[in-house]
């Protein structure tokens, strides 16, 4: 497809393509159920995932050379996460009115990525279902925020409330809890130091991202906030190799 | 007002000012009828301004400070033209369906902006209503095109059609004529000579705001040529020295 400039339609646009098991003019043969593959504004996407140095390649081959891992779900919104194998991409499956929900976003942002580059949101890079056999599977794609490349530390989700902010004692006992605001409040009584630039630069991005939520009517929200210690890293390469 | 990132509720908005003639708590008094005034997206508006390097108070300051000029009306559409006393901005009446199009194609018109930077379709500084005594006058402030700075030595109306496409007797008459495409083929049939670097760019802009065109359903459009002759120009110069 020529390369182009995304319109307004573009984000409303539903690409359907029938996948029967015989093959076709268009698709190949498979050895699964006849399915239905559709992929939601893809000129949109595209455009996404190239503001996001996204190569097409390179992301069909994360996607479809390896299969996905599955992983224990997070939240309680009964959405299933998967990750690529080789740890770039997630894929977390989402209702219909979902779905319908992040389409109708698409505008709004893109406005934000235009204008707030740096922003946190998370990147989507596409929206797809699959239909077969009377059932619909829709996933997003989107970026993994915590890679293993960089071990975390400490990990919380915080949502600036203090109600039944705690992790659970189930979560505590997990090698890598995703810890809350009251026990962030308990065990970091001093909070992040950050030099005065990075502290005034993100404290701006979280409030053009706010800003963008609450447009969207959107308030379930949480930043989830990785701690990698640099001194801990340098104690535990120093143990393993003693 | 704090500047802060446009969204997409911001094209939808109106702002509406009442100003009683014999003033209020917020406006001034006048010697008008009392009227209200409405800015029609007005965040979405200023922000179009800035990309345009539009500074608040020149903006004000042209708009206002001298009475406007009225053009003699070049098109058939029954619409008004003025042009501000410094030449920079250019009003054109609006019927009240005129308006309520432009401002639905806001968004589609951001997105062209951001991707399309040289696009040479209009550039639409604000729209606004004047409400008085029953009656509407809805505005838009755009660029002046071919300000009196450079002066142009052929004007042409292209469309790209040759069908009842050349200038009329009476407007071949007035001092600087606008002419149409079949006059174009007569008096320059070897066209423009165009460096094919400037050539190309122009051709992708143009095929970039055609697409834009088309996805707003929008097809009496036309490309408004200025030819500034440089030799012409010098000729003129010297003459003048003379």
């Amino acid at each position: 497809k020529p390369e182009r400039d995304v319109l307004m339609q573009d984000f409303y646009v539903v690409e359907s393509i029938f996948f029967p098991s015989e093959g076709s003019n268009l698709t190949p043969a498979h050895h699964f159920q006849d399915f239905r593959f559709k992929t939601y504004a893809p000129v949109a996407f595209r455009y996404f995932r190239e503001l996001f140095g996204i190569r097409p390649d390179d992301y069909l081959y994360s996607l479809c050379n390896e299969p996905l891992i599955e992983l224990s779900n997070p939240g309680a919104s009964g959405s299933l996460f998967y990750v690529t194998s080789d740890d770039e991409f997630i894929i977390k499956t989402v209702m219909h009115k979902e779905a319908e929900f992040l389409q109708k976003l698409l505008p709004g942002y893109y406005m934000n990525l235009n204008q707030n580059p740096r922003t946190l949101l998370p990147k989507f890079y596409g929206l797809y279902c699959v239909q077969s056999g009377g059932k619909n599977i829709r996933v997003v794609v989107m970026n993994n925020v915590l890679p293993r490349v960089v071990k975390m530390h400490l990990k919380f989700d915080l949502k600036g409330s203090t109600y039944k902010r705690r992790a659970s004692k189930k979560e505590k006992e997990k090698t890598l809890p995703t810890y809350k605001d009251l026990d962030f409040i308990q065990d970091m009584p001093e909070g992040l130091l950050l030099d005065a630039d990075t502290f005034s630069a993100l404290v701006k991005t979280l409030q053009r991202d706010c800003l963008v939520l609450e447009s969207f009517k959107i308030m379930d929200y949480s930043l989830l906030l990785g701690v990698h210690n640099i001194d801990q890293q340098e104690r535990e390469r120093q143990a393993e190799g003693a």
